[in-house]
């Protein structure tokens, strides 16, 4: 069992990270948390292979708690279930002191932190992720949120859990797709500023889809990562935007499929989105060819996407992407921001980015 | 013209107090947030007397703004209008940098200021109240929020305005009935921990409602006071928690008669609520019937109520008003928590209130 510390002063938590956690997720929550009450939220999906076991955790430690049962998708990330999950947490009489959990992965995550930061204007929050994208990614830092039909994401909060607890035994039950995906996250940390991170994942990548300690070592060393990040800059004014390498592009693909996740999944979205950050590098004379070249195979091998054209579906078009693009809430008055790279592990924020480089960037990557 | 600081570290702002202020609100707001665009929300009642003046007044600043105007009334603080402002937000495709303006009374205060928090994470918040009740309580320490069908204020955020612009010539338009429920709250000030500024109000009170310099002293010893209790205690762990005085009986009451105006304002409530909170720290040993007698003559004096029966309409009764006192979100899990008082001036946060004594002083009150 491996434990990541999140640095924030008064709010700092654990990442617990291990096998079979569920079954003692009641007991690690009393301790952080003791004679609490809890709301557990978590989506059809994830109710019906794990969620009697949690509840059986809860239980044994002393934890009353009831669950609430929402969609599973993307779609699910949406006012009307937001307020669907608050009335529900209200319904239950949680209080201040007490806990809402959330029990599945990026959705249920994003949707339960933002239901808890905002019920009685803020509430306990303890996440189990699901999946490797959440258990690498949106646990850590405190970002929660909702889409709305203008954007992903446009609606949330900052609102750090008291504990997350990564099960790796849960991700057995992943899609090969689904583990791929979360793993372009994985990928990212070593992109940003790890050299010898992304060389481990280059030789160890096949025992790390397989399972066992390389999975855990990865997923440890990528919240290390990330929690390194936020501690730094927690509500995103300078470097946590690092954290976006590859995601201006990316948001701008999932919003130009519609979110339609048979075309296109997150990390899909950023998997090409860093292979076109690299490129965008290498076309602005940053970046040399060869290390766009190297994360566009290591990706490649992952069974992930690295072109706009691998997306499924009808052809992308320019002014879609560049209006996508425009209203993605990283913009800064106007001007365009960036997460360009001088090499693997290399990765800076270009604020000032000239939009006509973008557009001839798109062109030819459309043409290809 | 006068100026009160919310001392709150980074989050630190000015309150500015003086007559004819909105007609400068542009110059005021381009001195703190240069180069910004805005979204001003408003309500019909209040859009018709003052926006044309705020639009015209940014725009000479060089403010770009566009405005929203939502129904007027207490029905506004819902979901469904929360994702309607939040849209036009969007759709104006306000940036983080940028602010949204709140120009109303309370209603619009507490969902513009929850609004301006979700939105991307939170953009900056300007504050122009336009009722007493807004300009001495719920524009000054950064509670924003909306009502559920379970309860009010049950769901928001704490999220502090950079600026808040308080036009004391604006309240002229105001109903006696309104001016008198925005009164409670300056009441509420002297009463916690002012006895100087009670035998003020006792001595003024017909000065402070013809309007003049003893206006706009009262409204800025009562945005100190609570400017005050917020520096101290944000987030409401402590002593914040004295600012309720009056106000779970005062809530409690609201939800009783459904929120309709018609019956029952929050000023009003907490009239009542504050004439309750002395006479139930009598019953209980702490305070003087003579203090008691003392605060309700002088909210009598100003036109407010003292007592539930006061309340027009069906006869509320004691099951009722203990349901909706058990739902508030001061409850710590589940020991009731009252502010109670050794007398004028002497407020104190009391937790662990015996249920049974709030059951038998509330039979003997509705005997009456």
């Amino acid at each position: 069992m491996r434990r990541v510390e999140v640095s924030l002063g008064s709010r700092s938590y654990d990442i617990v990270i291990g096998e079979g956690l569920i079954d003692r997720a009641g007991a690690e929550i009393a301790a952080v948390l003791p004679g609490i009450r809890a709301v557990v939220l978590t989506d059809e999906t994830v109710a019906r292979l794990h969620l009697t076991r949690l509840e059986i955790a809860l239980q044994s430690a002393g934890i009353g708690s009831t669950s609430v049962t929402l969609p599973a998708g993307e779609t699910t990330k949406s006012f009307a279930q937001l307020e669907r999950a608050v009335d529900a947490i209200l319904e239950a009489r949680l209080e201040r002191g007490d806990a809402v959990i959330a029990l599945g992965g990026g959705v249920i995550g994003d949707l339960a932190g933002f239901a808890s930061a905002i019920v009685k204007r803020g509430t306990n929050f303890v996440q189990i992720p699901t999946t490797l994208l959440a258990q690498v990614d949106s646990s850590v830092g405190g970002k929660t949120g909702i889409n709305t039909p203008r954007g992903k994401n446009l609606v949330g909060a900052f609102h750090q859990p008291s504990l997350v607890l990564s099960d790796i035994a849960l991700l057995d039950t992943l899609s090969p797709r689904e583990f791929a995906a979360g793993y372009a996250e994985v990928v990212k940390y070593g992109l940003i500023d790890r050299p010898d991170f992304f060389d481990f994942l280059e030789r160890r990548r096949e025992a790390i889809f397989a399972g066992g300690p390389e999975r855990a070592e990865a997923i440890a060393i990528s919240c290390q990562a990330k929690a390194a990040v936020v501690a730094a800059d927690e509500a995103e004014h300078g470097d946590r935007a690092l954290l976006n390498l590859g995601h201006t592009f990316g948001h701008a693909l999932e919003r130009a499929v519609g979110y339609d996740p048979a075309r296109l999944v997150h990390g899909e979205g950023v998997a090409i989105g860093m292979a076109l950050a690299h490129r965008f590098s290498v076309r602005m004379g940053l970046a040399t060819g060869q290390d766009a070249g190297r994360v566009a195979a290591h990706l490649q091998a992952a069974g992930l996407p690295t072109e706009i054209a691998a997306i499924p579906g009808p052809a992308l078009d320019r002014p879609t992407l560049m209006e996508a693009i425009a209203q993605d809430k990283k913009v800064s008055r106007g001007r365009l921001t960036f997460i360009l790279t001088h090499g693997i592990g290399r990765a800076f924020v270009a604020r000032d980015v000239d939009r006509a480089d973008v557009e001839r960037f798109l062109d030819e990557e459309l043409a290809k």
